[in-house]
């Protein structure tokens, strides 16, 4: 493999200025630049990215930080990312820190202060007050995806808002005994899963719904929200409308409910939010979230960071369209319709 | 942030001791190393991994190069590996490369010659014999996971034999209507999906049921399993014995099967291959995958193979357990139970 020395030799110019032509740090005249990326070529030159890191600062790589990979959403967000940097010849140092753990811990004391990433991407991440210290103090651009934060930009849906339309939705088809599923209600749960009860919650009292409002907890997952809605749905005042905290839980439900002989939507209404993969194949209403979209922009707006260290830190809002399927319909349509046959 | 200088200062000795000392490349007496580390850790200093990896050779970076991250398997072993390279200090940079595309290439040709890692993990990356040139050629230790290989160490389950015992535990029960679901049969089609295809083939022809061999062709995810069951349960000669080629296309089979009133495992009994998170809920007879300990293992291997050069190139065998859940039962059972209940 050729050398920056050959490349400087074929171009005619000392070995420090074809480092500066192909680093683009530092003057080089545009003949000389063009003179040196063509020997590179020529050479078929790759440069060593520690040599270029040293000279110029620049590691062309991007840390990306989440507190589980093996979700739906967080897979499909690290596609996105991955493609865009990719595109881009940027590489991606991936980091599962999840809350309260030492492997946390370890990343963000030791492992992020190597400096070898030039910005950072936070899905999900939530970082207590002491984190979002270590964080500053790492003097890098950082974009955040999911939920909202005064401290750095942000790309995400407003969950608040997708929660508060799903539910006016199954309040406009007449539904009042409705239900929201997933999630635990405590305090110290992922803001995402509180925020989406919150919309919950509200579009309920501002319907005067309050007395009618209920959290069914369950772990944020399709079996996790199976097993709450089989116990959930035996019971003899069942709701009619379910308002699941994403589509994993939706579709547990669904399940759930088919396994207790319980028609959706029929009997039962379900919404989600995602618009996941089985989304379709369950036939459920839902809000759409683009992960890949929400990565890719994330990319972008880091570059942005990068580019121009004096930008303010924006919020991206991601709009969440109200796709509307089989899994909701208007409360009694199947009782007037049996009534009709018979 | 405390530099070189600040620790060489207060340990006594110059720069370039201090560096050697924390570097472990050079020789320093046991004193002086004791007293450059002390300095080190009083003033917090990290070295910075540029100036590591041009005085050392160690990036302490792993490459992780798989087709896909957002599905159950790969998301599992990359949670795996990230585990296990974290326990160690390791960065992990990771690298999507679908089979065929620009992106692909982009990462065999330009990014990973940049030489930034010390070795890499390619999870059912499946290289062409171009892609092992090129990968050959980047002189860094790799084990693969998934399938097997002639070129590389490979941490794997026998694909072949899991689904070879799948088909045998039916064959066992009395069916002899057994189809296999998942894949497409096409030559170009992944290793570990033709692998397991000829698991089956090969043992319904060792029980003299060639005759009745079958592939039902699927896309190999959930939503594939369950539009390709709901055509071929819909046949009057359906099978009493479905084979899946993994467990998201038997719970997707299963879903199928139950829309369609037939009961499993009353009419039909259903295998899979992984244990997936779904398994349980689905009371799924599987032969169990550990993903998250083939991802830790490959590290292991990895870094054997980093530590030791000339080590010769092995396969790691992963034990896959049958494990035996309410989705299979002998055939006819429910027909005798019927026959006595009436």
């Amino acid at each position: 493999m050729s050398g920056i020395a050959e490349v400087a030799a074929l171009a005619g110019v000392s070995k420090a200025t074809a480092s500066r032509a192909l680093s683009g740090a530092g003057y080089v005249s545009e003949a000389t630049r063009a003179r040196v990326t063509d020997a590179a070529e020529q050479l078929q030159y790759v440069p060593s990215t520690h040599a270029v890191g040293l000279a110029t600062g620049r590691t062309k790589t991007i840390g990306v930080l989440m507190p589980v990979i093996s979700r739906w959403f967080f897979a499909e967000v690290l596609e996105g990312i991955q493609a865009a940097l990719l595109e881009r010849g940027l590489d991606l140092t991936l980091y599962q820190a999840p809350p309260a753990t030492a492997a946390r811990e370890k990343i963000l004391r030791e492992l992020l202060v190597r400096k070898r990433i030039e910005g950072l991407i936070a899905v999900g991440l939530e970082p207590t007050d002491p984190e979002w210290e270590r964080l500053s103090a790492l003097q890098k651009p950082l974009v955040a995806i999911v939920g909202s934060s005064p401290r750095a930009s942000v790309v995400a849906i407003d969950d608040d808002h997708a929660v508060r339309r799903a539910t006016e939705h199954l309040i406009a088809l007449g539904h009042r005994r409705i239900a929201f599923i997933g999630g635990d209600g405590r305090a110290d749960s992922p803001q995402v899963d509180r925020n989406r009860f919150a919309g919950y919650r509200d579009a309920m009292a501002d319907a005067g719904l309050s007395d009618s409002i209920a959290h069914i907890h369950s772990p944020v997952s399709l079996p996790g929200g199976y097993s709450a809605a089989v116990d959930a749905l035996a019971a003899r005042d069942r709701p009619t409308g379910l308002v699941a905290v994403c589509d994993e839980v939706a579709v547990g439900a669904i399940i759930a409910a088919r396994r207790l002989g319980i028609q959706v939507p029929g009997e039962l209404s379900v919404t989600g939010i995602d618009d996941h993969e089985y989304a379709e194949m369950f036939s459920l209403t839902t809000l759409e979230q683009r992960p890949r979209l929400q990565g890719s922009s994330a990319v972008e707006l880091l570059l942005d960071h990068i580019g121009d260290p004096g930008k303010p830190a924006v919020t991206v809002n991601m709009k969440a369209r109200l796709i509307v399927r089989g899994s909701t319909q208007a409360l009694g349509v199947s009782a007037a319709a049996r009534a009709t046959r018979a």
